[in-house]
C-alpha cells in the first residue's frame, strides 16, 4: 500500500483529504501533521472521527515525514507550503499541494497577487492539478498545485469552449457563490452563525487572488490574454459552490454546438455530469461528491451564453480534485476512493 | 383615521402588509380576506400575531369591502386582480395592487408572458410603483402596480445611470439571489426545509417574467429599447434579495462618476442608502426593512462597472413599496410606518 | 449477488436506502417501486444520483417483485405494509419493513394508536429490528418490523439499563429533537423553509405513535410494564435526532456504574460509539452515518441520571439500520455497506 | 426626555439594547461605550443601523457616563459589571445591569458558582429582575439584576404553580433550548457556521450557572428549598429559546387547574400569551418580540405535567425585559418601546 502523509490536517481540506484517503482503497493513511493541534487525537478535534481514524496529530518534521511516506498532501496556508515542499520533492516524495503556492506558472503572477516566492526554480516543474484538463501533464508530475475552488468552478465549462473559439474571450463575467466552509475553521466574525444566517453579501469584488489565477489558464484556452471579471459571495450554507457566467456566443454558435462542444469533451469524464439542455444545477446535488454538475443556457434576447456550474468547494474545488490527481500520477483509476454514493439530501 | 382593507392576506406578502399597517399611525385595519383561510381568526394563521390583530379573515366581497375602506391592497396571484380591480376603482378607492397584473403599461407586453389582460382599459390609468423614480405619477395615483422584487433591486441602481448615460445599455446582466420566502407559503417540494438547505441554484434563467418588466422602466430610462440578462437564483435563507449587476462605463465615467451620481440622485432619500465606496451591502442588513442598500464596485482590468444592491424582498421588494405608495398617494410622510429599527442581527 | 427490491423508494427513507444499497459491497439493487413517480428515472428525480443509479420507477406488482429479488424493503406509510407484506413472505421472500405494521408484538396495541390491523397472523413471525438489542432474533426472521426513529434513539441507552436494574423504571422521560426530514419529502406547510428556519417547537407532545412503541421494549427490558413521557420537538436541521433521557439510579448506581454498564453491553458494538465520561454527542458528529453517541451525565444534587443520545434519523434510525438488519438476516458482516467515512462537516 | 446611556453597546445584547432604546418614545440614547470599538461608529458595526444610530462608540468614563445620563443598562460579562455600578448607583443612577453579578440575594451562592463578589453591599439593594414575579420591588429599585435567558423561560411558567403548590417541587426538571446568539458575538469555533448547522447538542448538562439562578427563585415560590434539573442545548438559529418543563402535579391538580393557574397569573400582563389548551409554543412566533409564549399540556399515563415556553432570548431572555424592567422603574407603560409588530416569518 502506497503510504500517506497530510500536512496540515485539520482545517477543512486537511479533514476532508482524511475522510476521502481513510477510505481509499489503495493507498494508507500514515501520519498527520498540524500546527495547533499536535499531540491530539484528531478523532477528538473531529469527533465523527471516533473509531474511524485513530492517529494523533504531531509536529511537522521532514524526516519523520519521509520516512513514514511515499505521497504527502499539504493543506496549508499560502506561503507555508513552498518552505517545506522543495525539500520532499529533492527527497524524491510526490506532492499534491492545495495552496496557490505552486498553482502559477508565471511566478511575477504570482508575486503581484501573493507575497515573494521563495521557491521560484521548482515552478516549472510544478503541474496546475485540474485534473480534467491537464491529466496527461499531472500524469508524470512529482509535484501538483491543487487549483483553487472558484477556478475550478470556472475553467471546467470555459476552457472547451475557449479553446474551440465558441463563446468570447473578451466579454467573460463569472458571479460566483461559495459555501462559508471556503472561509475555513479559524473563527472569524464574519463567520460565526448568526453573522451568516440570513446574509448573503459579495466580498472581494474584482479583487480576489483566484481572478489571476483563472485568467492564466484562460488564456492559454483561448491562446491569448484574457481578462475575466470576478465576483465571488457567500452563501449561508456550509458546503457547496456555484458560478454563474456570462458570455457571448462566437462564430455564430448556438445552444446546441456549445452543449455538443461540452458533451464530447467530457464524455469520458467521471466527475463532470454535462446536464441535459434545459436543466440547471444545484449545489445540493454534488454536496459531498467529486461532481462537478454544469448546465447551458442561451438568452437568445440579448444573443448570450449563460454557463452555470457547481461543484462541493471542499471536494472537487479541493481535497476530491487533489486525491484525484494522486490517483492519476500513481496510475489507479482516476476514481478510486472518490465514488462514495451521494446522499439524497 | 384612513381606513385600510387587505385582499389575499395569508400569503407572505399579504401578512407583511397586515404587520406593516398593524403599526402604521395614520391609518386602520378594517378588513382582511382569504381565499384559503375565510372564517379563521388571522391570529390562528400567524401566531406571533396572537394579541396583536384580532381581525378573522373574509371571503371577498366587493360591496363590504367599499363600505369599511378608504385605501385597498391586493396582494393576490397573477390574474385575479384584474378581475376584481375595475370595480373598486369605479367606486372611487384607492388600490395599490403586488401583482403583475397593473405593472405594464403595455398590454400586449403583459400577456406576452402572462395571459390575455381583462382591464386593458385602465393600464394608462395605473402608475408603476417603484417609489423613488415615479413619486410625481405615485402622488397622483387612483392605481399602483407595486414592482415585482428583482425589478426593484435592479432598477434602483440602474435608472440614474441609464438616464444620466454613464453605462452601456447594451450591456447590462444582472445575477439575482432570493430567499425562499419569495416562492410565496403554498407547501411545494422545491421550498421544503431539507430541499433548500444546503441548496443553491438558478432558475428560470433568462425566462423570468420579471424580466420584460425590468426592461420596460429601464427602456424608459435609456430613453431606446433595452434588453438584460437576467438570472434569478434562490438562496438558503428566509428573506432577502441581492443584485449583481455587471455593465459598462460609459462616456468615460469612472467610479467616482457613478458612485456621485446615485449620491446625488439619492441624497433626500429615506430608503435607498447609497454605500461609501469600497462597501459592498449584505441582506442582513436590511433585513425586516424598507431600505435598498447599492453599492459600486469598478473592475479596472476589465473596465466593468459591478453594481450591488440589496432589498427584503417581502418589504422594499412588496408590502414594504406598497405602503411607501400609499404613503405618498395619501399625502403623508412616506416613511410613515416604515422606520421600524433594525435589528443587528 | 443477493437480488434487493425497495417499495417505495421516492420518499427519503426509499431514497436513502437506494443510496446505501448502491454501495453495498453484497447485493445488487434490481427494482425500484414508487407510487407518485412511476415511470420516472430514480436519478431524474433525485438529480444527485445520476451517473450511479440508472433504474426507472415501476408500479408495484407482486410477481415482478418476487421474480427479480431475494430481499424486499418497504418503506411505505403505515397501512400499505400489511397489505402486500404477507403475500411477499409467503413467496418465500425476506422483507424489512420500514413501517410500524411489524413493529408489535401486541396487535391490539397497534390497533389502538394506528388502525385495524390486516395480518395479524405475522405479528408473531416478524421480529423487531432493534440491531443491536434483537440480532439474535433477526439472524433467523423472514420479517422484521424496522424500529422508528425515537424509539431507536431512545432504547439504545435505556434498555440495557433497564435490564441491569440499575435506573427507576418509574421515572423515565425522554425529551427528543428530531431533523426535519423526519417529516418525510411531500410538502406540508410545516416544513417549508420559511416556517422551518428560526423555528424551534413540539409536536405531539404525550401523543406521539412512537410512545407505545418504546413501552412495548422497554417494559420487556424492565420485566414489568413502564411508562415513558415522551416529547417530540423539531430542529431547524435537515438530518439528526438528539434525544435527552431523564431517570434517576436504582440500587446505588453511580455514574461509574451506569457508564460501565453501557461500555459493557456496548463493546463488541460497530455502531453504538459510548463517549468517555464528561462528553455529550452532537447530531453533526454521526450525520450520514450509522452510529448511535450516547453519553451520560449525573446530576449528583438532584440525584438523577441524564442520558444523551444521537442518531441520524434516516439512517441508524431507518434505511441504515434496515441494512444493518438485512446483513444480520443474511449472515453478512453486520456493518457491511454502512462503514462510510463520516464527513468531518 | 429621559437620557440613556449603554455600556458594553457591541455585544448582541447591548446591540439590541440599542435598537429598543432607538424605538422607545420616553427616553434618548446618549453614549455608548465598547472595550472593542471605542472610536467606531455603532452603524459601522452594525450597519444594518446606518442612517438611524448616529453615535460612535466610546471608552467607558464614569464622570462622563454620569455626565450625560439618567439611566444606565450595562451588557457586560460578568465580573465587570460589580466594578462599575457601585460608583454609578451611588451618584443616584439608576442602573440596570444584564449580567449574574446582581442578580443573586444571597452572596456566596453568586461566588460559589461564579467569584469572589466586590460589592455585596450592594446585593441587598438590588432587586431581581423578572418583571412579571418581581414588579412591585422593580419599582422603586435603584438596581436591578436583570435575569438569565433560561431562568426567564423556567421562570415564568413555573412561579405561579409552585407558589399555588399545584406542581411538586421535588420533580422539577428543565430541558431548554438555545438559538446561537446566546452564546455572544465573540467568534468561538463552537459557533462558526459550519460548526453550528445541522448541529444539535446538549452542553454544560447539570452544570450551567443558570441553575443557581433558577433555584434561587423557585424556592422562594415553593416557600422551601428546591432543585431543578437543567440541561441547556444549543439549535442551529440565531433567536429563540425553548423550554419544556417536566413535573408532577399535586393536590390533584389536572389540566384545567393548572391552565387556569396561570390564566389567572397572567391575566393581565402584557407580555406573557398563556397558550389555549392544546397548543404548544414556536420560536418563530416570538421571534424579536418580548413575549414569552406558554404552552401546558398533560401526559395522563404517566400523570405527569408538561410545561412549554419559548420567548427570544436576546429580548424578553436579555434587553427587552431590560427595558420592561426601566419601565416599570420609570413609572412609564410596562410595554413602552416593546411593542413593534411581530414578522409573521
Amino acid at each position: 500500500m502506497v503510504r500517506i502523509g497530510i500536512v496540515g490536517a485539520t482545517g477543512y481540506a486537511g479533514a476532508e483529504l482524511v475522510r476521502i484517503i481513510t477510505g481509499h482503497p489503495e493507498v494508507e493513511l500514515k501520519i498527520l501533521t498540524s500546527r495547533s493541534y499536535a499531540g491530539k487525537r484528531f478523532a477528538d478535534i473531529y469527533p465523527a472521527m471516533r473509531n474511524v481514524v485513530e492517529l494523533t496529530c504531531e509536529k511537522y518534521d521532514e524526516d519523520r515525514m519521509c520516512d513514514l511516506t511515499d505521497v504527502i498532501f499539504t493543506a496549508l496556508p499560502h506561503k507555508l507550503p513552498m518552505e517545506i515542499i522543495p525539500g520532499l520533492v529533492r527527497k524524491g516524495k510526490k506532492v499534491i499541494d492545495l495552496s496557490a503556492d505552486f498553482r502559477f506558472q508565471n511566478g511575477s503572477k504570482y508575486e503581484e497577487h501573493y507575497q515573494p516566492h521563495t521557491a521560484k526554480d521548482m515552478l516549472a516543474k510544478a503541474v496546475y492539478g485540474l485534473s480534467e484538463i491537464n491529466a496527461d501533464k499531472i500524469k508524470n508530475a512529482e509535484l501538483v498545485g491543487n487549483p483553487g475552488c472558484y477556478p475550478t468552478s470556472v475553467l471546467l465549462p470555459l476552457v472547451p469552449l475557449l479553446e474551440k473559439k465558441l463563446v468570447d474571450p473578451e466579454l467573460l463575467i463569472a458571479d460566483s457563490k461559495s459555501g462559508i466552509s471556503g472561509a475555513g475553521r479559524s473563527p472569524l466574525l464574519s463567520t460565526i452563525f448568526c453573522e451568516v444566517s440570513e446574509s448573503f453579501k459579495a466580498y472581494k469584488v474584482a479583487e480576489h487572488r483566484h481572478n489571476p489565477e483563472m485568467e492564466e489558464t484562460l488564456s492559454i484556452a483561448a491562446d491569448l490574454p484574457v481578462n475575466i471579471t470576478f465576483t465571488p459571495h457567500l452563501v449561508p450554507m456550509s458546503r457547496g459552490m456555484y458560478t454563474t457566467i456570462y458570455t457571448c456566443p462566437f462564430n455564430n454558435a448556438d445552444e446546441e454546438e456549445i452543449h455538443n462542444c461540452l458533451k464530447k469533451y467530457y464524455q469520458d469524464s467521471k466527475f463532470v455530469r454535462l446536464l441535459p439542455r434545459g436543466k440547471v444545477p444545484d449545489t445540493l446535488f454534488v454536496r459531498g461528491t467529486n461532481y462537478c454538475d454544469i448546465g447551458v443556457k442561451f438568452d437568445s434576447r440579448s444573443n448570450r451564453v449563460i454557463l452555470l456550474s457547481v461543484i462541493d468547494n471542499l471536494v472537487k474545488g479541493a481535497a476530491g480534485q487533489a486525491v484525484q490527481n494522486m490517483n492519476i500520477m500513481m496510475g489507479y483509476d482516476e476514481a478510486a476512493g472518490l465514488l462514495n454514493v451521494p446522499f439524497p439530501l
